[in-house]
């Protein structure tokens, strides 16, 4: 096979914006945040495996608010019943705070507009979101409708949208429309319909609509984005009642270049998703494009300063991971390996000022503003071949650590390699690991426990717990409740846990099949560290795997400053 | 906690060239490819938990060669004995095509310049490769010097460089040079240093040097890296003797554009490695930069006709996954999820003319242009809440499928509601299942096995397999050999499998735990498809996912125009 001529196939991108050499984007600089609006639980979740119940729109809904998102999409309520009762439990229940506008999509039909609007009264604010497809190819390919035939639903949508709104006056209304896949829409035809949405709503400069530009497929570099952008900033009417808003995806890899470029070249509101989820190749990442302004000195009004938890967030509702090298949130990008890059941080750290200008090397941005710390991998693996750490686990011990695990395990390898001045043989590694991690019963050890499903009849979902431990010596009877086996354990323990992430696998075959469970979690304040349990069952494993992680924050709290709160969380 | 004010911290990058108003590069479009050199030998190796061995390595240069690279830094050989014995490797056992350049990565010292030489002694063309950082954090925070000796250390290291290549004659020996940070090095200085090089080392038209301008740290909008570069062209001497290289990383997300924006500004190569692989958030992903040409009428010049098997090289080399929603590659950027995309993508591929130009809506590539195909997921699970098919297996099952094969599965689903014309309820979905994958014994049922690790004594790192199976009721017995009881198997089968991918897990816990084993392969050129095999042995259940994925490749082939290729395969 060769990757055919795609010379016939593939036609290049037409900027319809010719020569605009008046462009003045390139020399702007961006000196304020844009407006966020997240399309977590609407974009995000309609490109789901599974799409989140209505727990994991709330539990995503929540971390929106706390981050400082004053604009959620939170869903297409005409179109699913589960988004009209998440967005009903939304309003009735009162968890939207008085400084946060949800926004509900909907198409340019008169009984989906009703519902829609049927579904967000109550809020105190809340937009209605229309769309209709404006391009050249969804015209011909999927509507067969004229230009003015599009322009005519657009208008007739508005219309409805009014008088939808008028039914429910307890809410204020506010306006978004999109004239959906814009970057391959000719940028007159776009105005044009902007333009006859505009009549038709009659924003004021104190209360705007929102023109959403989509890249609904991106198919140009994001410079040609940036100046289709521009070119309608400059030739919409009534510019100064209109929040410009833009709405990347990312087919070519370049949301986030082409979010930016844009707000440099005129865009006030950027719509994305956490970690770039969204249908595809997602939509633009917010958590990139608002650290970036960060890197620059510039609040961006939103708050990551625990990415670990919002990572977390967004993987349980997602249900899909954060990939390792993704800026900022990955596993490893604060991460060295090479020994250069090593000595050339330490260096930065030593010299930096702590109220002084961040310049640590390599490092675009302090780990620990994010809630994260900056790590270095010894590379034992180099020096000894195939004797790597992570390989003589697996290979010898049929244990396969989770990322995360390795590196931190990296740094138990490091202290003893630092004490004896000595290269780790292979055989010296499953020691270190042993000790570290498996025989870890100071001062928690588990003795027994005994589990019980549905505790109070065949319908209850939760597990309770039983369950007997040595605490220093002295046995210690404890019984808590929880949706599973783990999560009942935690709340029996009674100490200020939060659960991180959860690794569990089979070690053999057979008879002789033993579990291997790793935990990742917090104690107090501490930073997130590890625990490993290995037993015959399952659920053995994970309680000695907690254990093991609790245990280890304890002795290491006892090293550290933050004794205080440690001895806290264990009393 | 906050997200603390970073007014005094973090200072916006300045733009070194200020008010650039002569650039050019933004009116530009790309019309040809620029040259590739693929450093994931290199950047992409040392960046990983564990480093490639040289068997990974040897698999990865010859992916990269089948691909089409002409340029490829495959080590470090002065800082490393793997990265030496693996360039000797290729060189002695000529593994090297004739029009492939090797480049070989130095520090600017002598004893390390000719190591560097002594490795690639013997090549047919290889380049030296010379990089010192020039940017001021570095002068300053790292190696205490001042402008001149930072620029002494690379006049110097290029003589050694010319005096370590006149040792080996019969090779033809480029030479590249990095003035290293050079996205925050002084734009001046960077000329300044590559002039000195020049003048050493006099480069000429035909017989070019390469000034490599890598963003070590991404710390500027890709707009300014695209300044940074066109003012490097216009402003350093003898433009006509250089090429210009960039060398993007991604610490801000924009580095495809920032590689895409300094080729229109006139880069002629481009450094990167595959799926963005390197230290941190990665080196520029070379895929998405080649196939964002492709999709444009322009070859890059690559081959990515088979990019499952190329992302499964990375995969296993790497041992880091590619992203779900990667570009061009992730497992679920060719999947619509949402009934509106899936309607109208069907209206495109009716209405697309096979040899006209491409305009399938929401596909801005043709998946099988990639050796892909598109998938439509049906979302039973909107129908049936918590009835959700993944959901379903998980809990009630414990059958946790991966994420292709939920994909795939979902296909089984809608072909009985299409022939039923009802849902499927929850209760069915496992029945489907069964049906599909679990009870699939025909033509090819495994009767039993025999495995002998270390067949030929103990030091023989080979398993053998004595099997017995039934094909169309006959019993068959057949006997293999291979790294592991999977390949021998497959190796005794004796037919045309492509093996994809394999995951494994346990269901349950204690004497009634079962392995649960999902298996994705290629049958000759049929397209991947899974097989899936539960056992309480762990090696039973691995074999029948094997047999279970080829029978469905057999049984659709027989519905299918591929007849001919699968009678062949099991003949």
């Amino acid at each position: 096979m060769m990757l055919s001529n795609p010379a016939k196939k593939y036609v290049p991108f037409k900027p319809f914006v010719k020569d605009f050499s008046e462009r003045t984007w390139p020399s702007k600089t961006i000196t304020a945040p844009p407006i966020w609006m997240s399309t977590d639980l609407r974009d995000g979740n309609q490109s789901l495996i599974e799409p989140m119940s209505v727990e994991r729109k709330l539990r995503f809904f929540k971390q929106l608010v706390a981050i400082g998102f004053k604009e959620i999409e939170v869903g297409f309520p005409s179109a699913s019943q589960t988004d009209f009762d998440f967005v009903r439990t939304l309003v009735e229940e009162n968890l939207i705070p008085d400084d946060v506008t949800i926004i509900v999509l909907t198409q340019a039909r008169q009984d989906l507009i009703e519902r829609t609007a049927e579904a967000a009264a109550g809020a105190k604010t809340a937009m209605i979101h229309l769309y209709n497809a404006c391009a050249p190819a969804f015209r011909k390919i999927v509507f067969n409708m004229s230009k003015d035939e599009v322009k005519e639903v657009a208008i007739q949508g508005t219309r409805w949208v009014k008088e939808a709104m008028a039914k429910y006056p307890q809410t204020k209304w506010r306006y978004e429309y999109s004239p959906e896949v814009f970057s391959t829409t000719e940028p007159e035809f776009a105005v044009e319909v902007c333009n006859a949405v505009s009549a038709e709503w009659q924003p004021t400069p104190e209360d705007k609509i929102v023109f959403n530009l989509p890249a609904t497929i991106e198919s140009t570099s994001p410079n040609m984005y940036a100046d289709q952008i521009e070119w309608f900033c400059k030739n919409v009417k009534n510019r100064d009642s209109i929040i410009v808003s833009v709405h990347p995806h990312n087919d070519r890899g370049t949301a986030v270049a082409a979010a930016e470029l844009s707000v440099m070249a005129g865009a006030d509101r950027v719509e994305g998703c956490l970690f770039g989820s969204g249908e595809r190749t997602g939509n633009v990442d917010l958590v990139t494009l608002a650290l970036n302004l960060y890197t620059q000195g510039i609040h961006p009004g939103l708050d990551f300063s625990d990415i670990d938890e919002v990572r977390r967030t967004a993987e349980y509702c997602n249900q899909l991971p954060v990939h390792p090298r993704h800026p900022y949130a990955g596993d490893l990008v604060f991460t060295a390996f090479s020994g250069s890059h090593q000595d050339a941080i330490k260096k930065g750290f030593a010299q930096q000022d702590p109220d002084g200008v961040w310049e640590v090397p390599y490092l675009p941005i302090d780990p620990a503003d994010l809630g994260r710390s900056y790590d270095a991998v010894i590379r034992v693996n180099s020096q000894s071949g195939k004797g790597g750490v992570s390989y003589l686990l697996e290979q010898e011990k049929g244990l396969n650590l989770p990322r995360r695990l390795q590196i931190e395990f990296s740094r138990a390898i490091q202290r003893v390699t630092d004490e004896t001045g000595t290269e780790v043989n292979g055989n010296a590694v499953y020691e270190i690991f042993e000790k570290e991690y498996l025989k870890q019963t100071s001062p928690w050890k588990l003795l027994k426990h005994q589990i019980n499903s549905h505790p109070d009849g065949a319908d209850d979902e939760t597990f309770s717990i039983e369950v007997e431990l040595e605490n220093n010596g002295t046995v210690v009877k404890a019984s808590g409740k929880g949706d599973g086996a783990i999560s009942a354990f935690i709340n029996a323990l009674n100490l200020p846990i939060r659960f991180m992430d959860y690794h569990e696998h089979a070690i053999g075959s057979g008879e002789k099949t033993l579990a291997a469970c790793y935990v990742e979690l917090r104690l107090g304040d501490s930073a997130t560290g590890f625990g490993v349990g290995v037993h015959k069952d399952i659920v053995t494993a994970s309680f000695q795997a907690v254990l093991s992680a609790v245990n280890r924050h304890i002795q290491q709290g006892a090293n550290t400053s933050k004794e205080e709160n440690v001895e806290a969380a264990t009393a």
